[in-house]
């Protein structure tokens, strides 16, 4: 029994896309433009920000959102399970301050992802990168602190950290990615997922 | 707010002393020999089992004593309030089929430690180093990750990662320990050892 850490990747795996539903739940459309949009990251920050201030929206008011979101049916009873089985790290590029409630309602796995800066009054002022390429940079730590390491992501920003990984495994993806890494197997849901997991672990 | 991870000591930390509590459950005093008595540790496993396989007990056997000794009093509140404030990872030199019945007591946490070799009957034939130092190399990966290091631990194997980590704090050590590392705050109690954590994510 090889000691072995899972990395997961957050939105899209256990729980849904963060901005996307803020967007929804908030009635603000704008907010829904993502990186296909806008492939400079630090603008299309910077363009989400300005959004928020227009509409006088504060950190507690998202936080408020996310909590509602909740994670994906399911999500909840897979981690317990593999949890139990092995470590679980969650590699993600949100933020603590968005990823919090949702992080209380799947009983505070470790995360590993970037942070938020906020005023005293809640504004969200800026965002602090931790680390570029964390995903696939943290997969190599594990890697080297003798860790056999399984991995499971959705998305082309997932897809280093899945081919870093002894074994990467790629879950709801859409149908490009699948197209782009025809070298990782794929699951649409977790029962799928587990069992793929339990295979491996028995290898 | 940085990225921080609060690296801790298991035994003696969150939970007893897991030998110790084995040999005096067990009613097996061979049991206590640690490594005071015999600092070559792999004589000393090899001790170990040996006195294991003579009085017949099987990792089970164990894992129900283990099970039965329950985390330290306060412990499971101590890590539920971190939790929520930081990423905690526990490092120990424990192996991680004797940890098992405890994380489930303390919700778990994610650890990093050893592994023992189990035949299919449930005899414990050998043990595994994950990683020599591993816990002075946990610290070091998760800086070179870009986060800030918080460390507790009790015992002379937890001060390299105390002396690694950006704070690091002895919690119930011996009088030896406080001795040989007068530069290392030391906190009895998890009310002081929080406060202490506290004062240092505010900084």
């Amino acid at each position: 029994m090889q000691p072995t850490i899972l990395c997961l990747d957050l939105e899209g795996v256990l729980v849904p896309e963060i901005w996307i539903n803020v967007a929804e739940r908030t009635g603000i459309p704008e907010l829904r433009r993502t990186t296909r949009d806008e492939p400079d990251y630090a603008k299309l920050m910077a363009y989400r920000i300005e959004i928020l201030d227009r509409h006088g929206i504060r950190l507690p008011d998202i936080q408020a959102v996310i909590a509602g979101m909740g994670p994906e049916p399911g999500a909840r009873a897979f981690l317990d399970w593999a949890r139990e089985r092995m470590q679980v790290v969650i590699l993600s590029d949100t933020f603590l301050q968005f990823a919090q409630p949702l992080m209380r309602q799947l009983g505070w796995p470790t995360l590993f992802c970037h942070s938020l800066e906020v005023e005293a009054n809640g504004r969200i002022a800026g965002w602090k990168l931790r680390l570029a390429e964390q995903k696939r940079r943290g997969v190599e730590a594990f890697k080297a602190l003798n860790f056999r390491v399984l991995a499971g992501g959705d998305s082309y920003n997932d897809t280093a950290m899945l081919l870093a990984a002894d074994a990467g495994i790629l879950f709801r993806p859409s149908a490009a990615v699948v197209r782009d890494f025809p070298q990782l197997p794929v699951e649409q849901e977790y029962a799928g997922f587990q069992a793929r997991l339990e295979r491996l672990l028995a290898e």
